[in-house]
């Protein structure tokens, strides 16, 4: 059984803590910053809290899931134990004055009260040592099915694509959910066009793509920026159909 | 038996046809420009088709499924029996030298080649009189269950909100292969993310944003713009980055 000293009580931190195997791995402590933050996640796991570097427990290894922003500063605190970091974007040499460091970044959108089935959940890992890979890749497969040896820069580049295909995407639906409120149009009409857009996704989403952008309909292009009042929204909406067309004649 | 006019063999075209119901209407005509577009549709239908507007039949409705620029030239060549147009954002007044007219809108991606059923894909409908609402209204009805009556300003707004739904969603996930193809990364890596960012949609996008911007990770935002070489996608990711956090800082 290996203990887990878990940094940061966030969004990643807390998926990780209540899907790891308790069999062969168990959180030993929880270490951040706010205990209110923390409050739901210790009672699940009826572990240890601290936020005070004295009162570390002794544990087999360091997982650190805060922001990116967060991690050097953390990591003057942490013990030299086996230390990883959950990012996608920092580098693995930020882990450097351990002796054994690495990182084990979840390519999944997280939210603490959404539920995950995290054995689909693509594990990107990487290790200073290949004796530690063999660790580490243990600890990843125990949680998911999916797990790949990346470099830092590989993985930068891979969480960059995940931005688009997550963040910016949900980002288009926030503003198509308030172009419906200021019209009091009701969003859930487009419930269905949303969820055929992303179950027919397939390994090449130009494709599928359709719309007056792809049509290089003008005339609704000009129409719809016509009506746009917001001057962020109109920018965005005249940036994306002008790289839609472009994108399109870069493919034909 | 309502014998229908297709004007048009394109996406929306083709999704009307193989879906109609035979017993009460049936595609007597398909009239298009190019009949080699048409091909594959007539033979499926084993109907009519043609080119010119002397050699159109007699049809008991018109729909004219063609691009929004198209709509006004193709008219010319129309009998005056009750006609519809399945545009978004073209108003209803463009058909205004027929009898009777209306709209039968239907808010759904389509691609000819991908399935779709149809029952599920809402309809917006609007007509100039109370009695073709009726017919209309069974029309559509009989190819869907969600059939709603709205003007044709409510529907260019729709309209819009389902390209940012819809086209510019899909465009996020266009630029994310792109970054994943030239980094030699597999786009199927993100898959289950995508999955994940679109099966959890709600009434409420907004509170399933993650992500740097949402985070306000500035460090990361910096990191990801100095590995993006291309100049538009670097606008791109700069100025949803910045509205992300914007619409964040409003919601609050």
């Amino acid at each position: 059984m290996k203990k887990i000293l878990l940094v940061g009580s966030g969004n990643v931190a807390t998926h990780f803590a209540k899907n790891i195997d308790n069999k062969n791995y168990c959180i030993n402590q929880v270490f951040s910053r706010n205990k209110e933050n923390a409050k739901k996640l210790i009672e699940f796991l009826g572990c240890n809290w601290t936020n005070n570097p004295k009162k570390i427990l002794k544990s087999d290894i360091t997982i650190i899931s805060v922001n990116d922003d967060s991690i050097k500063n953390v990591i003057k605190f942490l013990p030299n134990i086996p230390t990883v970091h959950t990012s996608g974007c920092t580098g693995i040499d930020i882990l450097k004055k351990f002796n054994d460091y690495g990182v084990l970044y979840p390519l999944q959108t997280f939210k603490k009260n959404v539920e995950i089935n995290i054995k689909e959940v693509p594990f990107l890992i990487e290790t200073n040592s290949k004796k530690f890979e063999n660790d580490l890749f243990q600890l990843a497969n125990n949680l998911s099915e999916i797990v790949r040896v990346t470099d830092s820069k590989t993985r930068k580049k891979i969480h960059l694509a995940a931005v688009f295909a997550c963040n910016f995407t949900n980002h288009m639906l926030v503003l198509a959910k308030k172009i419906c409120d200021e019209s009091n149009n009701d969003f859930s009409l487009l419930l269905p066009l949303i969820k055929k857009t992303f179950n027919q996704i397939n390994e090449n989403p130009i494709k599928l793509q359709t719309g007056p952008a792809f049509r290089e309909d003008l005339g609704v292009i000009e129409e719809h920026l016509k009506i746009i009042e917001d001057k962020n929204l109109k920018k965005i909406y005249n940036f994306l159909s002008q790289n839609i067309i472009q994108t399109k004649n870069e493919n034909i």
